[in-house]
């Protein structure tokens, strides 16, 4: 397979860019075994020049925009963010003909319509994976996986400082105030942490998903939008008495050929898919007619999940525009399959006593016993049986000490052995 | 943008085909409307002529596979099943210079690399998302999504009777036996169940996903597999004590350069994401360089959500090698913001009789109180509380109500409402 070389200039080098440029470098071979496409970043456009960038070439570097949008790249990659001057680069971009991918989400919501039609009449991609829950191809799940699916509803945790402050509120009983503080600590939060707790984020994302889901263009504040502010201990008690849980949920659904839009604290089931969803993660059910409910977590931020959205887009235009994408590869014909984890086996025996024995061919085989789970019980079937959970060793020394302890004539058959997932 | 027409040639018309057929009719025109692509079934093999079909066209029908390979169509679906003849259909379609779509998990698993082959030598695509976890769009991230990243590992519940037979010995405390027959009643698991509960169905589908996600060619008898049909009553019951839940896990994992593949029953943690993942579900548990962990979870079998598994790869290839795809539509930009759902209100008081006139209230703007959860509390912060669940209302009516009850002035401001999802 032919390997198609892409150039790429890319618009702005802070988090997600400099995450980008290390992606690349780190990934490109693995890219091209994937995809057949060679990238290369052309020309950087920052604000200074002076700024330490580790892992950037300066002689890439310009802080002049036509440098890197109108000088031969095949793909401009804006992580400016803001509107202005993203917007007018953007523009730019495709008036020349270039595909565009982008992270920018508050542009996209306000503007992401008119953008889209601009690339489609000027017949090149505009791809933005990026702008939504980071790492997870939620967008590429709307517009290609379920691409045969009407969809019914949408319901996401698209805004992770809203989902760990909630988060810590329930499980560390901590007031609103000091769950933002250790958010903001953390990372989770922006000092003015003002567009993520009053829903504004959530909002923007959910307009970009519910445009894609539901094909539809939708008025910048028809999402209503609710924060989780007034949210106090107390109604996190309420909800744990009632056997719920409290999330600020993203809703987007269809009744009766029209869209419900909103964004708000809600309280769900604690069985509800997204209950489980905890600290910054993100997550996105959608329900479609043919697929049912499907859903979606990872990492909604971040500059590595970020980049990792930002190559999706870029790999999929290079394969679109140019030949076929391949996944094959022949790096790792062999397989072995031994892994080392923590096991637990289990023995049926006549004699309780046998753990004696048992526990010492495993120490013989240099299987270590943790000893609070080394037991016997009676069991259902009337038998007496030998539990172990042994500390961390490889398969094949723990099916090698099975074997073992079968030529010992204690238990009846060769029990059960059960790998401990971390 | 123009539309392109897509004549697809379909082999075998089976449940799957079946939802096929319906789901290109029910929606053609959203997928032309999101893809730019006007979907023709043109032929249909099929073994009997005779047998009732509904909703499926007596005169696309045909028992000649070459009337649907070798006439007018621009792509072969294959959905015969099996290895022989599903492998000969396919090779002669490559051959013939047309992309196949399938969902033959089994000729994939023991013939993929050689038929991934063909196609890139042919210059023509080959889908197969249909063939691992239905109408889940775990092919699509790990081709696509996932494209920048250095996959680490990959974990998953991937045969949905088996997880239905241990979710239901675990939550119903049912042995195997029992489980196994009410799987096979509510039509999760065959008549003849070997083939999902010894693991090979799992095993399967794991080395599908492997050879993608690590660019490896795997032999076929790389996976270390295991099935479920020696774990007892007794075993969930030491899993539960010891904190774990008994899950059937397909796990791929690179450690110093090499796989190590296996497929097994393992006790996880109840925090463990997988944990949670119930009944007849599947669910991919990926960890890349870049985004870390991310999750996919949903309907892993089914006539309709594999169909549209099916369609996701057709509508790509179509774009892949047509024009643009699109994914604008216009007709839903009003979006309206009313939904119906039970709500949670709370109002902090001074004197907690104040819960006759708030109920009061809310029935007067014909909103029902669900009983029981009409309480009243002390809070953390000194002050009376009173708390409502309603009954089903709309957003509209509810928001009504608390302004009626904020006027009567014996709640202090206007108290918390949040929405019960269900």
């Amino acid at each position: 397979m032919a390997t198609e070389k892409l150039n790429v200039g890319l618009l702005g080098c802070g988090n997600v860019g400099r995450g980008l440029v290390e992606l690349v470098a780190r990934n490109r071979e693995l890219i091209r075994q994937r995809s057949g496409v060679e990238l290369h970043i052309n020309k950087i456009l920052v604000r200074e020049m002076g700024k330490r960038r580790p892992g950037v070439d300066r002689d890439l570097l310009t802080t002049d925009p036509d440098k890197v949008i109108d000088n031969g790249c095949d793909l401009v990659v804006e992580l400016v963010g803001g509107v202005e001057p993203a917007r007018s680069f953007i523009k730019q971009a495709i008036a020349g003909g270039k595909h565009v991918v982008t992270a920018n989400k508050a542009l996209l919501a306000l503007d992401g319509f008119t953008l889209m039609k601009a690339a489609e009449t000027q017949n090149v991609r505009l791809g933005f994976e990026a702008s939504v829950c980071g790492g997870i191809p939620i967008i590429r799940a709307l517009r290609n996986g379920l691409v045969g699916n009407s969809i019914e509803s949408l319901n996401g945790i698209l805004n992770g400082t809203c989902n760990y402050i909630l988060t810590r509120m329930e499980e560390a009983r901590l007031v609103f105030e000091s769950a933002l503080q250790e958010a903001q600590a953390k990372g989770f939060a922006e000092a003015d942490p003002t567009l993520d707790i009053d829903g504004h984020d959530a909002a923007q994302k959910l307009k970009i998903l519910a445009e894609l889901a539901f094909q539809a263009q939708i008025a910048p504040d028809a999402v209503q939008t609710e924060g989780i502010r007034n949210i106090t201990a107390d109604d996190i008690q309420a909800a744990r008495e009632l056997g719920y849980i409290v999330k600020h949920i993203a809703s987007a659904e269809l009744r009766d050929g029209r869209l419900s839009l909103s964004v708000h604290p809600a309280m769900l089931p604690r069985t509800h898919q997204l209950a489980t969803i905890r600290e910054e993660k993100n997550a996105v059910l959608v329900r479609g007619d043919a697929v049912g409910e499907m859903l979606f977590t990872g990492k909604g931020a971040g500059s590595m999940p970020s980049a990792s959205a930002v190559l999706s887009d870029v790999v999929d235009i290079a394969c679109h525009t140019g030949g076929f994408s391949s996944t094959l590869g022949e790096k790792l014909s062999a397989a072995s399959v031994d892994y080392v984890a923590q096991h637990y086996l289990r023995f049926v025996v006549s004699d309780p006593s046998a753990i004696g024995p048992i526990t010492a061919m495993l120490q013989r085989n240099g299987i270590g016993v943790t000893g609070a789970a080394a037991l016997w019980a009676k069991t259902q079937s009337g038998h007496h049986q030998v539990r172990v959970l042994t500390q961390r060793c490889s398969r094949t020394t723990v099916e090698q000490a099975r074997q073992d302890i079968e030529e010992l004539n204690v238990a009846k058959g060769d029990g059960t052995l059960l790998r401990v997932l971390e």
